[in-house]
């Protein structure tokens, strides 16, 4: 039987970049690029006035240092006119391109203005003198120069990467796809969620937790039920290997005489690489291929079981086909948090512990075991967000033990 | 002028919770629930057998201790047949009901089979006899009894609370609906994405960069773009008045001769509840309230000032008003992080310090400060995922120093 580490590491070595596709770029917020993006024009594109006030030459401070006229106002977005008296001042706004003849700002704090009465003339006087030439410029190119790279493929396009990218006008970018997967529940005992079930019947949940997690992962999903008979399996599944890129089961993989899952995957042609792993819960764990590449990961059905196996291994796979960077899956998702009470685990088992990640007021992640019910006891999973990976060669945790977090809030 | 604290407490006096709406459950992903959800039946709803093999009557292990005759077999989803024998066993699959007559289970691991060739009849001996009865059994109301609360007003449904909500049935809850948010721009420098811009022009970045972040928050959002222009605020901004939850604008308010927009707001009959806080970058951030109740976060333009504005003001209204349960500002979004370096900062102003968060391999927060350019540097927004809010009483953070983080990606 695998090790945590191993199905982790086979795991990873399906993992594959998805295509890219183009999208327009307010829709492709959360994605990750696939082109480079430059700057197109110096950044910024001109000399920028960077406060409201007065544009004036330092030169002439020093033969002029107290009152300046205004020779005329520039707004934003106004085609600049030089300042043609070297000792005049223009008064300037924030955002606007500094006039030629110019090279300093002295903002409106720090000036007074007085108006001619007779001619109308309006003229600054200082009252803190900028401190060099160049004040409140925010020089071209001062942060890139045009042709640098701003965004390189692989990156991923939250609300500032958006900002720079609309700032060189890319309408339009090459982003990966979003992943296609199949969530496919079995069991005979299970019903619709809107049905009314028998005294040995559950309701469907699995389905819909699969289906919002790898939503919440990036995915595009859709559901399917199949009950536990071989024929509607062997039917039922082949056309899900040429429209999705990853197939996701719950149930059907143990020992029972009703799971059918590993004999019929295998026979529609999906080739088996591992069943079963040392870890609790979800030990049941089978996960293959189909020759066109599609995965499967077919997941013991109890609701823990199913939960932490996506989180652990599936999440990280739908990251990794989404995101090209991301070539192994080791560390994904996984952050170190820090044991807040002794835990003991006697079986030579990986143990996922059910735990409440917390932030502490000193800057620690501290990781609070939870009472769980065992892998049947869905409700157990809402009183937690994380759950912590124990080693098997361990029997003692004691608090203050580092170990990896795996968080799913 | 307000320090950030009082800020934070008007912006937070206006949090409403938004009225509630009816979805489908799968639409209610990472909304939160406004009704009470109760378990309708005991969970399990009945003795469910939690591994495949068999199921004998504990006290029959006393008397035949080693090899028990098949009765029959129950699946899963099966109507259960109360065992006739009470010395014979039932071969059973996880999931089953635990039949009448029986009361402990024996997995597939700890059995042998054999079958009378004769009469075709099954045996099964026991190679590890159960430590109790009950053994293997998920016992009916074991986790939830009926009646008790399961989901509680308030709770964010995540995929567990999904699961959970479908195996009670609910088809259709009760959620806060989205905040409907207006991003509107300002500037007359500025040009659509698509366009050319002229030398003294830029691109609009920050009404995409504001959309981005407001709907990862959850909101719905609309983009709007008005030149510098009184007319055209005083037509345009009252009909966003009645049709939004909140008003997020860029630019226009700072002490330029263009910046009209809280004369403008005033006259529309927005009641300004403060202008300008004691923080760096974005200084000139102007808040206010129509008497509908609509927000108005009016938020300097330059690119830096305007995402910090909107990280550590807006995004926690848009929780709040969104999840009921958050009823004050303070913490929401912020974290505890180590500061990784020395920092000075020497004005009597609260800084907004760009970082690099990172999980150390200790379990502890590290906040690595990067390298900034300015608020006008949209680019330097790249490199950090974070800001930490640095107190004004200080100019020497030590590294180790705990501060708060206000995480953005």
């Amino acid at each position: 039987m695998l090790s945590v580490e191993e199905a982790t590491h086979c795991v990873a070595a399906t993992i594959h970049s998805l295509p890219a596709e183009f999208l327009a770029l307010p829709l492709a917020a959360g994605r990750i690029l696939r082109e480079d993006l430059h700057a197109d024009r110096d950044f910024p594109p001109f000399n920028r006035v960077a406060m409201d006030g007065i544009a004036v030459r330092f030169a002439a401070l020093a033969t002029n240092p107290s009152e300046f006229r205004i020779e005329r106002t520039q707004f934003a977005g106004q085609e600049p006119t030089p300042q043609l008296d070297p000792h005049a001042a223009t008064e300037i706004m924030t955002g606007a391109m500094l006039p030629e003849g110019t090279d300093t700002v002295i903002r409106y704090e720090d000036l007074t203005f007085r108006t001619d009465e007779a001619t109308g003339q309006r003229f600054a006087t200082i009252q803190v003198p900028p401190p060099h030439a160049g004040h409140n410029v925010h020089r071209r190119a001062a942060d890139r120069r045009q042709g640098e790279l701003l965004l390189a493929a692989g990156t991923y396009l939250g609300a500032a990467e958006l900002a720079v990218a609309a700032t060189v006008g890319a309408t339009t970018v090459a982003v990966t796809r979003r992943a296609r997967v199949a969530v496919v529940s079995t069991g005979d005992e299970l019903v619709a969620i809107a049905e009314r079930p028998l005294p040995h019947q559950i309701r469907r949940s699995n389905a819909l937790m699969l289906q919002a997690a790898a939503e919440q992962a990036g995915a595009i999903t859709q559901a399917f039920h199949f009950n536990d008979d071989v024929a509607a399996l062997q039917q039922g599944l082949p056309p899900l290997l040429t429209d999705f890129d990853a197939i996701i089961l719950s149930g059907g993989v143990s020992k029972g005489k009703a799971d059918f899952l590993p004999e019929v995957l295998r026979e529609i042609g999906v080739q088996q690489i591992f069943h079963e792993v040392q870890q609790r819960p979800g030990k049941p764990f089978w996960f293959g291929q189909s020759p066109e590449g599609t995965v499967v990961f077919a997941l013991p059905g109890n609701p823990v079981s199913t939960f932490v196996n996506f989180y652990r291994y599936a999440r990280p796979w739908l990251l990794g086909v989404q995101q090209p960077a991301v070539t192994a899956l080791s560390g994904v998702g996984a952050v170190s948090a820090v044991l807040a009470a002794d835990i003991s685990f006697r079986p030579k088992l990986t143990h996922f512990l059910l735990v409440r990640l917390e932030h502490s007021s000193s800057g620690q992640l501290l990781a609070y075991p939870e009472r769980a019910g065992g892998s049947g006891d869905l409700a157990s999973l809402l009183t937690s967000n994380a759950f912590l990976e124990l080693p098997p060669e361990q029997e003692l945790f004691p608090a203050g033990t580092v170990l990896p977090a795996w968080s799913f809030r």
